[in-house]
């Protein structure tokens, strides 16, 4: 994709949140790929999970091994083929990596928004991702896209704008958390709140971060994103030194490799804006209010689907894609669903696994702009 | 089991540890149900997991619902039938329920053993438990059983022990931990060792004790101990106050649920025990010696085996019984193995499950005594 600059665009309109809240306006931070067609007809949404942001493909010019975090998957001659689509990545509400969000300065007080920024809700993002459409042009999406929490927004897309979106590409996600998926999510925010350095979500304001509950979080949540087989092949019980060193320091490398991991993500990453982000995917549930039954909320949506999911995600299994699959064939919508032999876990929808990728490919050539 | 009491006994004799950190002498806290025939031959010895300890069966005069935390299995007609064998259950070297353990003072300083307890391994539990046979005067166990790191130490005895254990009985264990499963244990340690009240692990000489990281660790672990169905059946969604709130108070019934168990369990659970024990389930390997072959690591043991494992017990599932199984086979060893379908995962070998006491209670009335 060679190099990308970001784009922020501002709204002044105030946005009133799921939870009633309500911003007096909020700034997006977003980078584009590839040209829009005169028609506008050929824009692509691609939504990031829980730690991702607008950096989709390419790098920055003043970074250069800074690369995008779909950069396998977008670019000219890739399967999201910027040749073909404007695609657009986009930071949700919440973040912090530019858009609106705890760490931006509050201007009711002057000082950041920290504990006091929203809770935002999965609604929320694509309500605020529909201004951006119209800041861009973009009557209707050729397809919104995304892995994990990404899918959940491609769904939620195709039910508040069903006229707006023409495919949904919801992949390694799910209808809703299941109660272990809220059981770790739970941990990590617990791991958070109970840092001392949190002060109750004050902590910018004081200069600290809750480095400790941060890495925790982190911590478990990879153990999530990888599969059992992959961890035990990549690294089993190799051993860091060679023998069991009876202390507290690193025996085996699955220890050192999940110590860097928290250290490295509690370097960049808000601990505000992960509580925030686990508690929307927490709330996603679009059959909340229809008794939950799945196939009569997925009812209004005039979407085509393309769903896919991964042999070894234990985090959103294949039976979780399944589930929407199903509510989709009840309401005989158009639904394509690829379930991939990938070793990786949840974290297979990251990589440029062969089949997956060809299967991409080939529902992405087909749509028409 | 009706009114038990726990015993005490002390051993002079300095113990090294596989660590080759030496103990001067150290006490073990146990109990005993049934009597020991004259010939010694009815004696059986329960191993227990990873927060449990003596108390296996009945109760206590002074806290009648203090109950024994295998008692639904041991006392007089059930599967392990206190009418025939003699029964112990002894808590573990650096434990915190009364054998010499970080919560004890350390001879050297007179101050308590805190972070200077060395480590102990499965090898030095059998080692330390073996004198408590020749205490009692039990040259050979009927049988030694446990679950899950109760059942290392059963099998563990019949490697270090071959002719002191005529049946090993190990339910719902594994040969040795997989990556992932140490995983788990290292953001359960790192909780704890990153709670500033952990003070390096010399909290209790300060009057403190790391609640927050103890809380955590058992909150992960806890999820570990349930299938995710059960979790789902039990839970599911289920809201405290039938909406979501918005704020970081439990919304969800599991959050709830998981925050009661953390704050129980670090009410009562010793933070530096929680630790050593984590490191002796990371480190029991008895293939380790022999080049990863598990079949040439049991050739030398002689007892008979007795596996069982749980459908869903996703921490030591059924494939990990198996390994134990096809080793002994290999071997030529007499082994018997059920793999029992129950919704309640790991903490599945606890329960009363029909099939599983059934298999149980054929196996053992079949030891001749």
């Amino acid at each position: 994709m060679g190099f990308v600059v970001p784009q922020r665009v501002g709204f002044n309109e105030p946005i009133t949140l799921k939870s009633g809240a309500q911003l007096p306006g909020f700034e997006l931070v977003f980078e584009t790929y590839g040209q829009l067609n005169a028609s506008g007809s050929n824009a692509v949404l691609v939504c990031h999970a829980l730690s991702g942001g607008h950096h989709v493909a390419g790098m920055y010019a003043d970074n250069p091994k800074n690369i995008g975090w779909w950069d396998n998957l977008v670019g000219p001659g890739k399967p999201l083929d910027t040749n073909k689509f404007f695609v657009v990545g986009v930071n949700n509400l919440g973040g912090c990596y530019g858009t609106t969000g705890p760490l931006s300065l509050n201007p009711e007080t002057g000082k950041r928004y920290g504990a006091d920024f929203p809770m935002v809700t999965v609604e929320d993002w694509v309500a605020a991702h529909a201004r951006l459409a119209d800041h861009l042009g973009i009557d209707t999406w050729a397809a919104v896209m995304g892995g994990s929490l990404g899918g959940m927004q491609a769904l939620e897309w195709s039910l508040q704008f069903p006229d707006r979106i023409r495919h949904a590409m919801v992949i390694a996600s799910a209808p809703k958390l299941s109660a272990q998926n809220i059981a770790f999510n739970e941990v990590a925010r617990q791991a958070i709140i109970s840092d001392p350095e949190f002060h109750g979500g004050h902590y910018a304001e004081r200069g600290v971060i809750p480095t400790n509950g941060l890495r925790l979080a982190r911590m478990v949540g990879h153990i999530t994103y990888l599969s059992d087989s992959q961890m035990g092949d990549k690294f089993g019980r190799q051993l860091c030194h060679g023998e069991h060193r009876f202390s507290y320091d690193a025996d085996f490398e699955i220890e050192s490799y999940l110590r860097y991991q928290g250290d490295k993500f509690a370097g960049f990453f808000d601990a505000n804006t992960y509580l925030i982000t686990t508690k929307a995917l927490d709330y996603f549930d679009p059959a909340f209010a229809y008794n939950d039954d799945l196939a009569a909320a997925l009812a209004r949506a005039k979407a085509s689907f393309f769903v896919a999911s991964f042999s070894t995600d234990w985090r959103f299994s294949p039976s979780r894609s399944r589930e929407i699959v199903f509510a989709l064939m009840k309401n005989r919508h158009r639904v394509a669903y690829a379930e991939i032999d990938c070793d990786a876990g949840h974290d297979s929808f990251l990589l440029d696994d062969t089949h997956y990728h060809a299967v991409l490919r080939a529902y992405l050539e087909n749509i028409k702009v």
